[in-house]
């Protein structure tokens, strides 16, 4: 372990071997730590609150949480999560492995979150929301929940496996964006879409097909993503990706 | 008084009875916080600011600061403030009771607030504004003052008692959102608007009276919100929303 | 210099004379700080990242940057760079002087910027963006670089120099805002521009010459905006304005 001499470390925390813990962090008492993680400075892990009904923290091994983190107690973060700076996490989150959230990204608890999930910069998670795996969210997305603010029903989005949602768009309570889709930036999203469609507007129309959406350099079709893009995904991930190509492209 | 040993106090602030500071946070000179208040770790109170004219920051009490927050000096807190973390207020600011500031929320001073006003998450509160009470204001939106930047002058946004402003919406400078008024998620306000009524897109159009958007649970109107939701705000103030509601309908 | 003792100042950075330290600040080795600069609290100046090549940050003389802000190395800032707390600037970044940064806002780095730029709070600047000499760029701006995200296409935004982005638009990838432009707020802008005109709108549309904006107090035209506004910016720059102006008027 390399923790720092000003870090403030819970005697109660569940810290694994090989854990890095830099300077002015805190680690609250109810709070597992999983090997091979790095927790930047000046975070703060573990928060209690009353709402986590006394559950732990569990972050898996090889994360890696940037500098100014605030995270509650009550929430699970399977292995290799990988925050940007200032994310805020609240409890009662469940998320996959693989999670990468970005700076000054606000979790606002109380949801799901699958394997492979990609959040950029300043992306808000209402509660309830639902997230697929491999799905993509932009910065200044916002996944709301109340229909008719402010009151006490909470209508949480779903946003299914594979699916993007582009730079400043905002999914209203309740809506679904299907396996695949594409919402372009500065979108309103209400109600269901259709797998595999872009919706653009606001009010969000539907477009066309993503698979029309052609790459820049000629190269092929932009969607589904997986076709081209491949970083930070595990080989075997990748492989089935291609598989299932090769497979579609029988089938035509 | 519980006070970490890691925070920094200046003497001369005055810090009420029963106030709680956490770790590594920082209390300048001019600052009164008053009694059973909490502010958490990573906090800085009372920074000082040529624009404050010495003016010392007034906290109220049964207050709670979350972590990571800045306070310039400067501007007045009634009772019962409560803000999330990173939250940052300027100079110049009088708010009433009660009010809530969500989660990297930006209050850029010179501006008056009411009681028991809501602001969540991601809020930035251009200069000049003036908020009446009871208002609700959701997250990624934007009051602003500035009616052709960069200039000189700044005209304020008002918002009246009682209006909601939904996530991501843009008030234009010098807008006035009227009594009672919901701006839908994603609108942009420019002018006046009439009383209790719903306005949407960009530009804001006027839609319809608020009172004709049903609860989804089918169990009445959703606005005036006061007649069903009621979290948070004290007994007494409930009870004059109930009398005024069964007057209302007593005329009807 | 006046370094607060809770400072954590590796032995391998250069500090300049009369720069000042805030309390439980972060200087790590690979930078280089010049003279007369303030540094605030709870501040991280040069975090390590593979993608800087092992270069170093630069901060100019007479800069001040506020408390809880993020600099990486590999990234060079000119004299009198002023920053709001909490802004996160990534690596490789090259910007001029006298370049304000706003609290909140995220530099993504990989970006050019000139002299005299002015970011509001909470503006997101995407990898290889180009920014010009005196540019305003108001809150909740994103410049985005992605044309099919996710992919491994990187089309920056060209923002030229006197150009204003009002708040909340989002600037699409590959897009240029050309010299003088104003973008209304919550506009969405693709493609090309004209010089000096206003562009408004989801997808924006050209609206009219910037120079038919009059100034709200009937005292001229609000555009170009250096006719009026001058606060800020030295006075052999406003000469330069001023000694234009006059010939603009005699070819008039």
């Amino acid at each position: 372990m390399d923790i720092h001499p000003t870090a403030i470390i819970s005697e109660k925390a569940i810290i694994g071997s090989n854990v890095k813990i830099g300077a002015y962090t805190i680690i609250y008492d109810n709070v597992e730590i999983s090997e091979n993680t790095t927790i930047e400075a000046f975070c703060e892990i573990g928060v209690s609150n009353h709402l986590s009904n006394g559950e732990k923290l569990y972050i898996g091994s090889n994360s890696h949480i940037r500098s100014h983190s605030i995270f509650y107690e009550g929430s699970i973060f399977l292995d290799s999560l990988i925050t940007g700076h200032r994310v805020t996490v609240r409890e009662k989150i469940k998320a996959g492995e693989n999670l990468q959230i970005g700076t000054l990204s606000d979790l606002q608890g109380h949801c799901e979150i699958g394997n492979f999930v990609r959040l950029h910069s300043n992306v808000h998670i209402g509660q309830h929301s639902k997230i697929g795996n491999c799905v993509w969210i932009f910065p200044y997305v916002v996944l709301t929940n109340d229909p008719h603010p402010p009151s006490n029903t909470m209508l949480g989005v779903t946003v299914e496996e594979y699916a993007v949602i582009a730079t400043m768009s905002v999914i209203l309570p309740g809506a679904t964006i299907s396996k695949g889709c594409l919402i372009a930036a500065h979108s309103s999203v209400k109600g269901m879409t259709e797998e595999d469609m872009v919706y653009a507007g606001s009010p969000a129309k539907k477009i066309c097909a993503a698979s029309k959406i052609k790459l820049k350099d000629d190269s092929g079709d932009a969607y589904p993503w997986t076709k081209h893009f491949h970083r930070g995904y595990p080989d075997s991930l990748v492989k089935k990706w291609m598989d299932e190509e090769v497979q579609t492209d029988d089938k035509k």
